[in-house]
């Protein structure tokens, strides 16, 4: 019997077992160039763009699988339609959702950073999302910016250490972090097109850093850049940004991926840097005949270039060499683990993070923690003890598996110790859903300001305590993508409501829910104010063990707060929110507490600030040596005790202070924390080791990092302005 | 600096790479006992039922992945919605449709099988569906069933062959190959509750060996139960087939799926055999607040039973662990490929599949193939030259990335070498849409029945050759899932329009596309039939290099073609279609030719019957001892000849004929094919070794297969009834 067995062993089988792409025992720029070597020029465009809303396709004929990407930063989002926005009603995505970024940033703990990237990548990989769109650490310029919460804060120092474990924990589940947005995002208003000038020195010291180090320590396999232009150019596809900067400076061998929607131009989408192309046009137009991705700006306007030779194979080769590293370090890594979803464990990390992120901003006559022994009434009041704060915001909205709001929080820590007495006090205004599909206009209703506020202050008077929970809530305008916030104040009148219930009764608690700096013109009349961000599934479990006292709080604020609005350089100097077409970033390098301590203001609460349940003191500053060669390291220590009488975790900062330079400087930039956990009476010695890095600072003229030689001075503190000790030494 | 890794590092997480489920140089049984003792109830229950349309829950906690099926034989279905049966609009799953099942049994070559599974499997696997809902193997046992199409004919030996090699390329590529429908099911009038009493004796030897060859010999990993009764049981929950032969006799180790909507019981879908429940009522209703799927019957329900003990964990155990067993083979497989989608090679491969499966029944004067260096004028008649036939049919029904229409694949072929007329000649009347979201009622078109004749018999008339293509069409009741055939004989008036064309040319070729036998009152009228099938994407090109010559066909009938359909044993004895509760199998193992044989009834053409355009002789039948040992094996051979000018394949067939038997048997049985490929004049010895097992009946009295000593005949035939010699042999 004679059979042809060709069919079966042909080698037009294009996936054979002898491929090299296929082989993952060989070095993976070897198997990128076979498989490029195997692809039509259709197949390598279509990669160049996307398919779906967050999917881009593969190579089906060499079984190279596609991208799925995912938002967001804090959660996996819910699975939508193909080519629409609204959630596809499957009820396998109900994720965890983790605490918001500038939570994990006040935790001033990388290993928090860690536990968060290896959760979240978890959640990711489960769900068979090869790239999360996400960690975001846009530089915190001004409180107005409606997506700060998103990001960690207004110091590079801060957002780059923490970016780091964040993007390692993800990527160890064979999923990319894809950190955002690059760069200068830094508003919502405007965002899709005003031009911000900046100078050199300001990009390359407080805006780029975190990207930097998200992408060569972290080795980030994804960036995807921002909507908004610089030099005028769209920075999604901008030849200095993502060419001079990103590949060139940095040597970024991952993806470019274009925000949705924020690509504008072939040529420049072609010769810019950028890879692959999101989110342009279309919302279900792809269910009438045509395929509406197929005019994306990488799709048939760049295959006409390309086949009619005006632009050079090699340029969709540079991109499609890029993706296929992404695709060989995600979806064809064999040895990937398989992620896990929805869990308690997750739940419980993101727990943990909130408990460490929660600042305790002011405790005048230790209102806190709340003492069941002595109190028997506790009156709940505000909006936000009972708002889902995972949902809205913009893309980072989530489907939770739960949230547990801050009064079910409290109610399940309390139990039958305590009476709970709740009051919203106030009420926000309806606000139209997000879903298109199912698209409601929200129903106007009256909102009686007066008699909310009337209960609130007689449930405070009958109270021992009163917990008021108010801030922001991610509708627009309040803290929220796409828009920024529109004051500086509290919405919704909830000042002369904190004002009433101080009146009422002395033992008031704020806790701001926010992702963002607000006015607090009651804070001297308020003993106690927490920050207490947007935390995700277990926001009231966290929220309640600080209140109670279970867990001694020890965050320390990833940004300033401004007594007023006219303190923040961005709105003093910097042009904010612009002419609508270009803002200049005048006051350069002078964000956060840099323009603060420049301009001898003093902030409501500083950068680095957080209070905890017991004391600490600091001893003597030393330093192993005091001058330092221009290749060595020098250490910097100082004995911390905890005086207090119960366990606790302090941030201790490390500022460096170059006292003489040929460039003005900030009068001190962070350059080092450390938290330690020390029980009650312990004592630890705590160290920085630094070298010239620490003392740089990036010259514009030279384009170049510059460590001048001279008088430094290493201070440390337990925030910002609140420096316990300092040392002096000298560069060689 | 102590800082503590604890939940980092704590054995709570449960993925921890040393765990044995996640360590594949483990044996697959200490992982799956390894998982599940790491399992709650609540996640052992949820893994034994659908979350939606066609996926189940894996345990994201434990990083256990999803189990996503997908119909169908013949292609990999379109998304759907989650829990709807709309297609959802996604663009990446436009598949390639292969020919359908009976197409491949016509093939008669178990290389075109291995080539169909490793194909379609490659489909799914890059589709990321782990199980593929098919082969189809139930037994043809009446022309009106409406799902034939679906299956591999009317020989259990024929078809168990056939399945092996597909089950093992599909499952080459991680993904189960889940055997269908699991048993009896062989109608679909009053399929969701006809009960089928049928002699064990009918049971072992025609409608069990194919799913035993499937399980024994493919090492399939899952099964599908049918939708009828069986001994007053559902088969998806059917202690005798599923407990008794499936599990005990056979030994199977996979998974057992109902068929969707096949369960009703809870009680007996927990002891009769189930492993997963898909498909339970349920359509769109999880949109609202509850989860309907909950409600499955081995959802709460079963969950109930289990908390309150009424029911004993190891229930849920058993079932668990072989859907683990699943898991373990298919997505946690890291070793499996990454496969294919859409491509030239599965397109190339459906064609060949198809080329080799196209069954010249009749050939008179040798009007095929067409000579196009004779024939200047083609004219092509019949909807099905035309008609979309991957689309239909029920749930095989495929969104695909092309299909070739046979009028398409003709004019490719001929080009401008002869002029092509098209006339359409019969009008099926619309049917309504399957995709309910745009469900319309098809509109009500008045069909001008003798216009459309007129102008085909006009065309006919111009023409040199006629080619019509006409048949069924998987509209309703003319070969679709979920309502049989109401009649034998072809619908929309066609046979008066075939008269009609044979009267005005007497050079006509019918060309039938369909998946089952029909009436062909016109058989001596028109000199040459072609029995085209569905063929899939390449069918026009497939039927167009047939019918042009540049194929050799090669199929053979894999089912018997009666004249009339009172010529059927399902008809004239089985109580076809039963009273809409019991059915009773009367004929018992005189199914197909066995009955035509017993009852000396000549069929228009004959199971195993397929003309080539050559021809072929064969010599004497001989034997290699004329005696066999009960333990030994025996050989028959005969050489066969290419007598014709062009090589072909012919297919070899050994027939067993038992003398003398103490239970009735067939005439003869197939047991033993060869397909071989013969250059004109070239001259092969075929040859079949066989033992006893060719030689068993099933005794129902001992419930075991008997071979009784005594003397036999091998019958070597072209088909069933064209026996070209024979030889004795006697069973010691």
């Amino acid at each position: 019997m004679v059979l042809s067995l060709s069919l079966l062993t042909a080698p037009s089988f294009s996936q054979s077992k002898g491929a090299v792409y296929l082989d993952d025992k060989k070095p993976i720029e070897e198997r990128i160039e076979d498989a490029l070597s195997r692809m039509t020029l259709e197949e390598k465009v279509a990669m160049c763009h996307a398919q779906s809303k967050f999917s881009s396709p593969g190579v089906p004929r060499l079984g190279i699988p596609e991208v799925w990407a995912s938002d967001g930063p804090h959660g996996i989002r819910a699975e939508v339609y193909w080519d629409e926005w609204n959630t596809a009603g499957w009820t396998n995505d109900s994720c965890i959702a983790f605490p918001a970024l500038t939570c994990l940033a006040a935790t001033w703990n990388p290993e928090m950073s860690a536990l968060y990237g290896k959760s979240i990548g978890e959640e990711a990989r489960y769900r068979n999302k090869n790239m999360l769109l996400g960690p975001g650490v846009n530089i915190y310029r001004t409180p107005l910016n409606g997506r700060n919460f998103e990001y960690m804060g207004e110091d590079p120092y801060l957002a780059s250490t923490m970016v780091v474990p964040y993007v390692q924990g993800v990527q160890s589940n064979g999923v990319a972090a894809c950190v955002k947005h690059f760069a200068l995002n830094n508003q919502e208003v405007d965002r899709d097109h005003i031009n911000v000038n900046v100078s050199d020195r300001a990009l390359y010291e407080i805006y780029l850093p975190a990207f930097k180090a998200a992408v060569q320590k972290g080795g980030s396999w994804a960036i995807m850049g921002s909507y908004n232009k610089y030099k005028g150019q769209h920075c999604c596809h901008n030849q200095y940004l993502l060419n001079d900067i990103l590949r060139k400076e940095w040597g970024f061998d991952g993806v470019v991926v274009s925000d949705w929607g924020g690509v504008h131009d072939t040529k420049q989408a072609i010769y810019n840097g950028l890879d692959m192309e999101f989110g342009t046009w279309t919302n279900g137009l792809n269910w009438s005949a045509s395929n509406a991705y197929d005019n994306y700006y990488l799709a048939i306007p760049f295959l006409k270039q390309l086949r009619s030779g005006e632009v050079k194979e090699e340029e969709v080769n540079k991109k499609v060499r890029n993706i296929l590293r992404l695709i060989f370090r995600t979806t064809m890594n064999k040895n990937r683990p398989y992620g896990s979803f929805g869990t308690e464990e997750h739940a419980l990390a993101g727990r943990k993070i909130a408990q460490e992120g929660i600042v305790l901003l002011q405790n005048n006559k230790n209102v806190l923690p709340i003492e069941l022994s002595k109190v028997k009434k506790i009156a709940v009041i505000g909006e936000n003890a009972v708002k889902k704060m995972t949902i809205g915001g913009g893309s980072s909205s989530l489907k939770v598996k739960y949230e547990q709001s801050p009064l079910a929080g409290l109610k399940e820590r309390v139990g039958s110790q305590a009476e709970i007495i709740y009051a919203p006090g106030y009420e926000s205004p309806a606000v139209a859903e997000q879903d298109v599909r199912n698209a409601k206009k929200p129903e106007q209703k009256i909102i009686d300001v007066e008699g909310l506020r009337n209960e609130a202050v007689s449930a405070a008077k009958k109270a021992d305590v009163v917990l008021f929970f108010g801030g922001l809530n991610k509708n627009e305008y309040q803290d929220c993508e796409g828009s920024d916030r529109k004051e500086y104040g509290l919405p919704y009148a909830q000042d002369e409501l904190i004002q009433a219930l101080a009146k009422a009764n002395p033992n008031l608690v704020v806790v701001l829910i926010t992702g963002n700096a607000v006015a607090m013109p009651w804070a001297k009349d308020v003993p106690a104010i927490v920050e207490g961000w947007y935390s995700g599934t277990e926001a009231g479990n966290a929220l309640a063990s600080v209140l109670m006292g279970d867990v001694n709080p020890s965050g320390k604020l990833p940004f300033t707060i401004p007594v007023s609005l006219k303190d923040n350089s961005a709105i003093a100097l910097g042009e904010y929110p612009g002419n609508g077409k270009e803002q200049t970033y005048n006051e350069g390098i002078f964000v956060g507490y840099r323009w603060s301590d420049k301009q001898k203001i003093k902030p409501l609460f500083s950068f680095g600030h957080g209070l905890s349940y017991t004391s600490f003191a600091y001893g003597k500053v030393n330093i192993d040596k005091p001058k330092l060669a221009a290749n060595d390291q020098l250490t910097v220590s100082v004995k911390v005790k905890n005086t207090g009488k119960r366990s606790g975790y302090e941030v201790v900062q490390l500022y460096i202070s170059d006292l003489k330079s040929s460039l003005p400087r900030p009068i001190k930039e962070l350059k080092g924390f450390k938290k330690v956990l020390l029980n009650a009476g312990e004592e630890q010695v705590v160290s920085f080791t630094i070298d010239k890095e620490a003392l740089q600072f990036f010259d514009d003229s030279k384009h170049e990092w510059v460590a001048e030689p001279g008088k430094f001075e290493a201070l440390i503190g337990a925030s910002s302005t609140d420096i316990r000790g300092k040392v002096t030494f000298e560069l060689q």
